[in-house]
């Protein structure tokens, strides 16, 4: 038997002992962003790294300036195994409004909904859940013969409020840390039947821009006509900024913008995603980005300009006829692909400065540039990974995007050089944030079983 | 000798008796806004019409829900002379910040400000100084053989706190005050030595729209791109309603605008008037009305379209990822000659409409509507007035327009349905409305005689 089928098997045999250890876990009230539950946190690290000793790793809990770090290392057998970091947090949302819970929050139980059979907890499904999937995958097969990778542990006790250590935990721990790449299991199947892989993460870029006109408010009566308006100025140029088609103005805007490969686009071309019912959940209909690509096109896989916010010259009750000095606008940008942040944020600004009349300035202010995450669509690990996920779930693998950016892929990125493959196993309606969380007992033994399989492709 | 020739000589041979009474009503603490000084403003009142009675009219105090008017009538011997109704206010302006006044508001004085001999008061421009030259104008007449017309004066005692009572007292007294126009005294001369009549006033149509997309506010990571932006589709329209060449885009819009006759047309572009120096008092330095307008002409002859005020989205500090729900602008039109304002009021909506996605609306509140005020610029009265103002200051009367309203002119309009002659000798820098007030004696003088030229043109 190899190694995978005997922790398959094992996994099957012990489904009691899992949910046992999860239950346990979701028992720690270890919500992060309340001072009241400090301690609670720092227990569940301390489960975390005891569990993780009961399998044979060599864990820790590691203190940071907010709540602690787990980690934990294991080696494979075979010396010239990759090496994967793995990404999971420990700290939960509040359980408020705490009236709408059918029970206590952290008292986790097994109940049928809609005819699926799930754990009820706060943090069931974010990310306890999630992340305890990996850590039985791991107990499997370090008790049948050890892991196909060398694997890095890493669990955070403060996704759910920044994650303000976590840089600098990266940063200080870089060597210790490092791997060929990261696994994250804090995302979406497709369906409850449907495998995904979250392989593309938007990008942001934010922009306010200031229009100065005249050095003080006027009369519209005396001024009206000759005085420049900031307000008429700054519409004109955010007005200019799309075309008819939707399509981006700014010179150089597109540039390593790239099509999806044929199958992806297949791929998501077949998708039952019904468009039409997206928007008609926040009662629009009309998919307002670029012509001629689909709403979940629009969504992930294709840059925006949004203006977030504007304000200028008189906005309280009734009327009054003033000109105003300055108007103003927060201006944000998706990117994808290779689009780069710093030449977007110039274009923008050259677009603005090259609109003004002779007598009206500009100031900008940055607010954050960060490029998008996008793992290479032909990458190995990508096409092993979805290979052994299509072979659990009994169906292809759909690779998704995300039209918002997930810090940590960032982080990773960024501090130690690594890509991330996102694969989770939660569903749209498991409530994370809300009352009565829940994650399908199908998603944790199916997940379990499928990072059996991840890890075993990954090692190929 | 002609009666206007003897009127001209009583004037300057009562200089000081005239002077004298305008100090005495300069004494009279007439503070419409603040109710402390209510007793005063009657007072006010009661002194005009005693002194009216005095020379001769049928004057009366005339109560209103706020400070009374002041109504008078004399006949002319002349039983087929024109009537005209002359209004003018006797309220007067509050005086702080008092301790930048030289000596005190009330205790009016002579003194040479700048070379020229001017009496200092608050209201010795603004507008008792004004009210003044037309009642000395009538006694000099009524002295020397009575008044080349029918005369109806109208004194009020709210203009510097909103004119609240005129309406109504206009309409109630619509027989006793109709008369063939009016003649108004609360405005400039061209400067010191050059009169000028206001011929024309632009009216104001006031919008306010608000753009309406999705049903609540979204997340610019999970829906920009698909979803509608409220703010994008606003500043688009916005952006829209001017082409390049500053003119205004909204069909139909200069139905009713007329080019200026050649003669004001010629007269403008001799006056000594610097469009950059005006622009450059506030910082600015481009005309930013229709290109190939001069900045008088963009002020007084022109209609424009602002955009007052614009709200939407996150206007904090700082950066949020928000797509709002709504959107909302102020917009206002200055219109001119004959444009009719639903007219105005219903392009720019029909326009906001046009352009709208099919899956948002728009909301439209009117924050009102009001006509341009345009004399013909061929009427006799006012070929008339410029004449014989042109005979006393012995240059060319400037015609002039304003770029806002003035309320008074408007209700004459609608409530008696009579144009108004608008025949003013302040001064830009009388400083009225501000501390040490003034009113050179020569507009006073000046005024005085003016009048009684115009009153004999007015009745040929």
């Amino acid at each position: 038997m190899v190694a995978s089928a005997a922790a398959l098997e094992a996994l099957d045999k012990d489904r009691d002992g899992a949910l046992k250890r999860l239950f346990a876990l979701l028992e720690i009230r270890s919500v992060s962003t309340d001072p009241a539950y400090k301690d609670e946190c720092a227990r569940c690290a301390g489960w975390l790294a005891e569990d993780l000793r009961l399998i044979g790793f060599d864990a820790s809990v590691r203190p940071t300036p907010g709540h602690p770090m787990v980690v934990a290392h294991a080696k494979s057998p075979n010396a010239d195994a990759p090496h994967v970091l793995f990404y999971g947090h420990y700290d939960v949302q509040p359980v408020d409004p705490l009236n709408l819970w059918e029970t206590d929050p952290f008292a986790p139980r097994i109940a049928d909904v809609n005819g699926e059979q799930a754990v009820i907890a706060r943090g069931a499904s974010d990310d306890k859940g999630q992340l305890m999937t990996f850590v039985e995958a791991c107990r499997a097969y370090m008790g049948n013969g050890g892991l196909p990778c060398h694997v890095t542990i890493l669990f955070e006790g403060e996704e759910e409020c920044g994650s303000s250590s976590l840089p600098g935990f990266l940063a200080a721990n870089r060597d210790e840390l490092k791997a060929d790449f990261a696994l994250v299991c804090d995302t979406n199947m497709w369906d409850a039947k449907t495998s995904a892989i979250t392989a593309m993460l938007r990008g942001l870029v934010f922009e306010e821009v200031i229009i100065h006109a005249a050095k003080r408010d006027l009369h519209s009566g005396l001024f009206g006509g000759p005085a420049a308006n900031p307000i008429r100025i700054l519409s004109n140029i955010l007005g200019r900024l799309h075309d008819k088609e939707g399509r981006v103005t700014l010179p150089g805007f597109y540039d390593g913008v790239s099509e999806l490969p044929d199958d992806i686009a297949a791929q998501w071309k077949a998708l039952p995603f019904d468009g039409a019912a997206y928007l008609g959940d926040v009662g629009l209909s009309v998919p307002a980005g670029e012509t001629g690509r689909s709403v979940l096109e629009q969504m992930w896989a294709r840059p925006t300009c949004e203006i977030n916010g504007i304000i200028g010259g008189y906005t309280g009750e009734g009327a009054k006829t003033v000109l105003p000095a300055q108007a103003s606008a927060k201006v944000s940008f998706r990117v994808v692909g290779k689009q780069e942040p710093a030449k977007i944020a110039a274009s923008f600004r050259d677009f603005v400065k090259a609109n003004l009349p002779a007598d009206c300035s500009a100031e900008f202010i940055s607010h954050g540039a960060s490029p998008a995450i996008q793992l290479p669509f032909a990458s190995p690990a990508l096409s092993a990974a979805r290979e052994a996920l299509a072979q659990e779930w009994g169906r292809d693998t759909v690779i998704v995007g995300s039209g918002g950016s997930i810090p940590i892929i960032g982080e990773l990125k960024r501090e130690l050089g690594i890509d991330s493959l996102m694969i989770g196993f939660a569903l749209e309606n498991d409530r994370i944030h809300s009352p009565n969380e829940k994650y399908n007992v199908s998603s944790f033994q199916g997940g379990a079983r499928s990072w059996v399989r991840v890890l075993e492709a990954l090692a190929k």
